[in-house]
């Protein structure tokens, strides 16, 4: 049960010129269901990613990594799921360099122009006979695929689909932006089991994706935690095909810098933001804002404190405004200097601790009529600077426990 | 349902001469439980403690550190139930103040004699005229009460009180060491809401027990976690009233010190360990062992990456061998410079993952058999040095979110 989101309608979400995409079940894991994505992309795409901090990062992303550095032009995805081809050592690394050059031989590419993405368990081989066979079967219908194929075809324990698209006018060009995520627990700063993936058909040089790239990220797939974990796979990748026609984006100067990041911008925050309304277990989206911290260090410090707190979030769970809760977590964020006789606390619009303690006119029948709702904003004050940030979070429920105690089964 | 740990023998429980104990049912939140404790203390004890590190600490604690700290000599404790008395700002700090008041006239003590102590839901004042009434109770019962009814009084949801004894032979003498703690939830390194308090007859100079108090805490209180979550009031005293008669323990050279340190630190981890062992809805006990680190600072790293991950802690709960999780968790801990290919997992006896990766040896019936326990070493060889540290914790089950979403209800 996802908190106010549904299932996008396929005609919301338009093509991407220059992007083709085809799935596949190829049984992964389980049966009948569509776990192999390719996306072909038009020659001259800019394409930029982020991936896991995780040490122990999964062959795929080493991949990645690799592929994007070697500069000859991405102009290939592939995706699966059910197996997340991590902790499988020099054996992995050799499966997700053989599931590109597979991609790479069906579209005649080289190897190096290829990306590959894997999520689902850890630990385990990728089955590559039947990945193979699925790559083959998603290569032979591209351009058979909408977008919310694909965004299904990247599922895990996502309970929808999550696909957003947005279209802006530049100097008589139409340009696209539409992008797919999926999570679901697992996700935090530094990103987690996540993947993205956004593309656009607006022309932008490669060097200026690379700069949006890190800042994209840092507003949304960077903000985001259900349950402070980080995972092995977590990739966020944009595209920018360059087949709308439009003058290319050199540089942040040109005139229609400014409107093609904020739609970026845009989906990207849609899409990370997604993940935590369909968070494993998730009733609640909680968005908790720092205000007046002294550097951006230490508003993120306390906000995330407040987030992966299992107590704030099972009150949450509760929708008990066991406010004090919150406080204890402002006060063990890491910030050694605090003064609490300067923290102010909002639940929305509702004035909860003033001055580090229960403000004298707060009422708990305030403070539950918020809980109540399935969207809630905690605000902090630390009366320290002038930095804000923002992360959002989900509520920690019993579903979170099953979820994530069967996952394997 | 506690793991592995049952209600101590009311026999088995030393009484520690120079200590006498009363308790009242004081209404402070539930009816008919016993929620108000007072300690009297002969005089010359020495009394140290270690406190929460949460900048928002309670206002008993910052009462007891004054108190501490002003050196007339502690001679009683008073502990309550119910209310936290936290975030309740200088109206709550005038209430920590006045029950020591209300204990010290009982006993004929200066207000700077008496530690104070309160657990239980913050952001609420103190019901001061049932607290008075329980004081006035409890210390006219002082002498009546016995270790048990000790651990009794300071349960707030744990499933039972936790209380450990042990004596030693000291040339002659006979050394008593008896504590109790409580737990159950928002336990961390650094503490958390637990209370444990260490009471000895054995005569140690004051100066020698504060270096020993922090050592104490540093192996138990401080190493054990079991949301990740620490509180506002946590607090763990060691008491050495000197009555048993033996020569005064004035530095670590003395032929006593390393007997009479060993007994205080076996009964130290008894009551913290015994404090994850009833962690709220634990059905597991986790030691988590990180060899071969470079410093302590980053072996304890890795330790509480792992213990704090709900996605470990719930692979745990389902007995489920996912140690990739395990792996995840050591690859996000924060160690930049790490290299997985040197990183061995064990379980219990079971090599899991060997240079980074799955064993070749490994079969999944053999990481089930020890998931299966209710008692499971996690050890983990970094290949970076020579520092080991040790945390223990539990898992994390559907009861605990029962147990944490109702906790006010």
């Amino acid at each position: 049960m996802a908190v106010n989101l549904q299932v996008p309608a396929a005609a919301d979400l338009n093509d991407v010129a220059g992007v083709r995409m085809g799935f596949a079940k190829a049984h992964i894991r389980k049966p009948d269901r569509k776990d192999v994505l390719v996306m072909s992309l038009a020659q001259g795409s800019s394409v930029s990613g982020v991936f896991t901090k995780n040490r122990f990062c999964a062959a795929p992303v080493q991949v990645c990594r690799t592929h994007l550095s070697a500069g000859a032009g991405i102009r290939a995805l592939v995706i699966n799921t059910g197996c997340a081809n991590a902790g499988t050592g020099e054996p992995g690394l050799l499966d997700a360099q053989n599931t590109c050059q597979a991609v790479a031989k069906q579209l005649g590419l080289q190897t190096e122009q290829v990306l590959v993405f894997s999520t689902g368990v850890i630990l385990e081989r990728l089955p590559m006979d039947r990945l193979y066979a699925g790559i083959e079967s998603a290569v032979a219908a591209l351009g058979q695929a909408n977008w919310l194929d694909a965004a299904q075809a990247i599922m895990t324990t996502d309970t929808l689909p999550k696909a957003c698209s947005r279209k802006i006018q530049l100097a008589g060009k139409t340009v696209t932006v539409t992008g797919i995520s999926k999570g679901a627990g697992m996700i935090r700063p530094n990103m987690a089991t996540m993947l993205g993936y956004l593309a656009t058909d607006a022309a932008i040089a490669q060097p200026l994706l690379d700069v949006w790239m890190k800042r994209l990220a840092d507003r949304s797939f960077n903000r985001i935690t259900i349950d402070g974990d980080t995972s092995t796979n977590d990739s966020f990748i944009a595209i920018a095909t360059g087949s709308a026609g439009n003058p290319v984006i050199e540089d942040e100067n040109h005139p229609d810098a400014a409107a093609v990041f904020a739609v970026l911008d845009e989906v990207s925050r849609w899409l990370a933001q997604a993940i935590v309304r369909d968070g494993e277990g998730a009733t609640k989206f909680i968005t908790v804002t720092v205000e007046q911290a002294g550097t951006e260090e230490e508003a993120l410090k306390v906000a995330y404190a407040i987030a992966h707190s299992p107590l704030v979030k099972t009150a949450f769970f509760a929708s008990d405004p066991n406010l004090g809760r919150i406080l204890a977590a402002v006060g063990y964020a890491g910030i050694d200097d605090l003064d609490v006789a300067h923290v102010q606390l909002f639940l929305d619009d509702v004035w909860v601790a003033k001055d580090g303690g229960r403000h004298p006119d707060y009422r708990e029948a305030d403070g539950q009529r918020v809980m109540a709702k399935q969207d809630i904003t905690v605000r902090v004050v630390l009366s320290r600077g002038d930095v804000s940030s923002t992360v959002w979070t989900c509520d920690f429920s019993h579903e979170y426990v099953s979820i994530n105690a069967d996952y394997r089964s």
